[in-house]
C-alpha cells in the first residue's frame, strides 16, 4: 500500500474516524484506524455501536490495507510539517510515513481482525440539512440521561410523522421537543437513537444549511437478519458514512404529559432570567438539591435562593397573565433549556407548585417541560 | 464599611490577592480575601509563604474591615451584569453586594484571626522593569526541581553582583542560567527566592518594559528579629505589594560547572531543531528514560528514536566546527531550553557523550546545561 496526501486533507479526515475509536476497550485491535486503498483512501473505525467510513483525498500508488494504532498515528500527523505525506506499508504491516526528512515507522496490523462495518440496506431514508440536524441535537442533548438504568432514556426518539421530524428527550425531571418541517412527504418512523451517537456525529457536523445529510433506517441486524422494527441507522453526509445501532424498545407516550392549560403564563427576557439563574448557581452544590425560589407577581418575577453560604435575590420585569404563583426549581434545568432557545422573549407556563412549567413558543417548534422541587420552604 | 466600585475594578484586584489564597489549607481563615478600607480600599492574602496587598479602585462611603470567602467573592463579582457594585457589610460582619437588581449575602467574617502580612523593613532594593523581570523569570523556571527532597532545588539564585543580576536555576540534571545588566550598580545581594512565589508573582506582572518593580530584602523574620542573611522579599509594583519568605541555605557553585572549552560546535536553526525534537516525544513515555541520539557530522544533525511503538528519524542542517560526536538526551529537556530562547539560530557545546552540552550565546545572556542520557544502544 501506498499513498500520497495533503497533511491537512489526512487530519481533516482522522478527526472524523477518530470519534468511533473507543478510549477504552478489551479489544486493542478497535484502538486501530483501518487505512484501506482500493478505489479510493478510506479511514475506517468502529467501537462496535458506531461505525465511520470516511473517503480522504490523495493519490494512490498502491493499493492495500493496514490497520494503525489510531491515536499514535494522529498524533504524528498533526505534528508533521506542512508538506506531502507519504504514507507506505511492507508485506508485513510495517508503516512508514515520510514527510519532508522526518521518516517515522510504526508498527501496523492486518485487518483480519477488525470487526467489519454492517452492510446496511438503505429501505428507508430522509433527506435534512447539516445545519438542521446539528441544530436540533443541540437544542434536545441537554435532556438526555446519562445513565444506563433506562436504556431508552439514553437515547433520542427520532420521530417522523406527516411530513414533520420530532426529536424528544427525557430524563426523569424535564422533557425536550422539537420540530421541524421536512421537504419532503415520508412514511412514519419512529426510532430511538443512542445519544452517544449524536453527540459524536454533532462534532463532524460542519452544520452547512447547503449540505444535505441522508439518515437511512434498516432493520437488519449485523448478521443481515431482517426483524420487524429498525435496528441501524446511518447518516450519509459529505465523504463519510456514520452507521449506529438503534435502541430497541417503545417510547415513553410523551403526548399524554402535554397539556396547553395553564394558570400562570409569563413572558420574560431570556437573556435577563438566564444570567439571573446563572448567579443563582454560586449558592448551589449539585448535592444540596436547592431549588431557586419563583415569585411571579404582575409585571415581576422574583427570584430567590438561600443557603448555608450566603443568600440572592434579584427582580425581573415580566408581564403577566392569570394567578400569581411561587414555584421551586433546579436553577441548572431552567438553563440548559434557555441556553438552547434562541428567542429573545421566551414564553413559561404554569399551574401550580406542584405541577411542571412548559416553555413553548407559538408555533410549537420548541417545548421544554421542567419538573418542580416541592422543598421550596415557608419563608417565601 | 461601605464601598462602591466598578466591577471590572474589583475583579482585577481580586485576580491578583487570589494568587496568595492557598487551594487547600488546614486554616479556613486563610481561604479569606480580607477587605480593608481606611485611607485606601486594599485587598489582603496570605498564604503563609507568600503574602499580597493590592489597592482598589473605588470610593469610600464608610471605612471598616471585613474578611471573605476569597473564591465565592471572586464568582459572585465575575457574573454581575457590568454595572457599579455595592458592597456593604453590618456590626456582625454580614456582606451583602449589591449590583442592579441584584441583591447577595455573605456571612462574612472578622479579621482578627486572620495573619497579618510581615512588615518588611526596606533595607536594600533594586529596581528592574516589569517585562525584564517577567521574561527573566520565564527563561530559567524550567529547571527548578519540583519535589521538596532539596529545597534550595525549588527556588531560583538571585545574585546581583557588579551591576548584573544572574538569575539560575538548578535540578540536578540541567541548569538555566540568565544575566541581565541593571541600570544602577548596587552593593552585591545573594538570596534564593521559592519557585512558587516566581510563578504567581509572575502570572500577575503586566509586562510592561517601562514599568517598575521596585524590589526589597530584608533580614528581619515575621517576629521583627534581624538575622545575618536576608529573610524576606518584597515586589512593589503598580499598586500592588507581594511579599515572600526566601529559602535558606547556600546555593550551589555554579562557576565550578561552567567550562568555555568544547570539542564539538553546532549552529542549528532553533525552530527547526525544536519542531524536530517535539516530534520525536510521540515515542516516548516518560517512564521509559528512552534517549534521542543525536549524531553530529559535517553539515548534517540526525535525530533517531527507537521504542516500542515505532521509531523516527530525521536530519537537519547545521554548521559545525570540531569532532563528529553521537550523544543522548532527554528529549524534553532540550525542548524546554529552546522554548525559552529566543535566537533564530543557537549554538550547542559538546564535548564527549557523558559530558553535558552547553547551548548559550556569545554575550553570555543565556547559559542552558543538560546532562547526557548514557543508553544510547550500539546500533548509532
Amino acid at each position: 500500500m501506498k499513498i500520497i496526501c495533503k497533511k491537512n486533507d489526512l487530519i481533516e479526515s482522522i478527526n472524523i474516524a477518530l470519534r468511533a475509536v473507543p478510549s477504552k476497550t478489551t479489544m486493542p485491535i478497535l484502538e486501530c484506524i483501518v487505512i484501506e486503498v482500493e478505489d479510493k483512501i478510506s479511514f475506517i473505525s468502529n467501537d462496535m455501536e458506531i461505525g465511520i467510513r470516511t473517503d480522504v483525498n490523495g493519490d494512490i500508488v498502491e493499493r492495500g490495507v493496514v490497520a494503525v494504532n489510531a491515536r499514535l498515528f494522529a498524533d504524528i500527523i498533526r505534528k508533521l510539517p506542512e508538506e506531502e505525506v507519504i504514507i507506505s506499508t511492507d508485506y508485513d504491516f510495517n508503516t512508514s510515513i515520510k514527510c519532508g526528512k522526518s521518516k517515522f515507522n510504526l508498527k501496523g496490523n492486518s485487518n483480519e481482525e477488525f470487526p467489519p462495518l454492517p452492510v446496511i440496506s438503505r429501505e428507508r431514508s430522509i433527506s435534512i440539512s447539516q445545519f438542521s440536524l446539528k441544530e436540533i441535537i443541540r437544542q434536545t442533548i441537554i435532556s438526555i440521561a446519562d445513565n444506563d438504568l433506562n436504556k431508552i432514556m439514553t437515547g433520542e426518539l427520532f420521530e417522523i410523522k406527516n411530513g414533520i421530524l420530532r426529536v424528544v428527550s427525557i430524563d426523569g425531571q424535564r422533557f425536550s421537543i422539537r420540530r421541524i418541517n421536512l421537504s419532503e412527504n415520508y412514511n412514519d418512523i419512529s426510532v430511538i437513537v443512542p445519544g452517544k451517537t449524536l453527540i459524536e456525529m454533532s462534532k463532524i457536523l460542519t452544520g452547512g444549511i447547503d449540505e444535505i445529510v441522508n439518515i437511512y433506517f434498516s432493520s437488519e441486524n449485523s448478521g443481515g437478519v431482517k426483524s420487524q422494527d429498525f435496528r441501524n441507522i446511518l447518516f450519509e453526509f459529505n465523504n463519510t458514512l456514520f452507521n449506529s445501532r438503534l435502541i430497541e424498545g417503545k417510547y415513553f407516550r410523551i403526548d399524554q404529559m402535554i397539556s396547553n392549560d395553564y394558570e400562570t403564563k409569563v413572558t420574560i427576557n431570556r437573556k435577563e432570567m438566564l444570567e439571573c439563574l446563572d448567579r443563582s448557581t454560586l449558592f448551589i452544590k449539585e448535592s444540596d438539591k436547592k431549588p431557586i425560589v419563583i415569585k411571579v407577581t404582575d409585571n415581576n418575577m422574583q427570584f430567590k435562593i438561600n443557603s448555608v453560604i450566603g443568600s440572592m435575590n434579584e427582580d425581573i420585569d415580566i408581564s403577566k397573565e392569570g394567578m400569581d404563583i411561587v414555584i421551586g426549581f433546579n436553577p441548572r434545568y431552567l438553563i440548559d433549556a434557555l441556553k438552547v432557545i434562541d428567542d429573545e422573549e421566551i414564553n413559561i407556563y404554569l399551574f401550580n407548585p406542584k405541577a411542571p412549567c412548559f416553555i413553548r413558543d407559538d408555533d410549537e417548534k420548541y417545548l421544554y417541560l421542567i419538573m418542580p422541587m416541592l422543598n421550596i420552604g415557608t419563608d417565601n
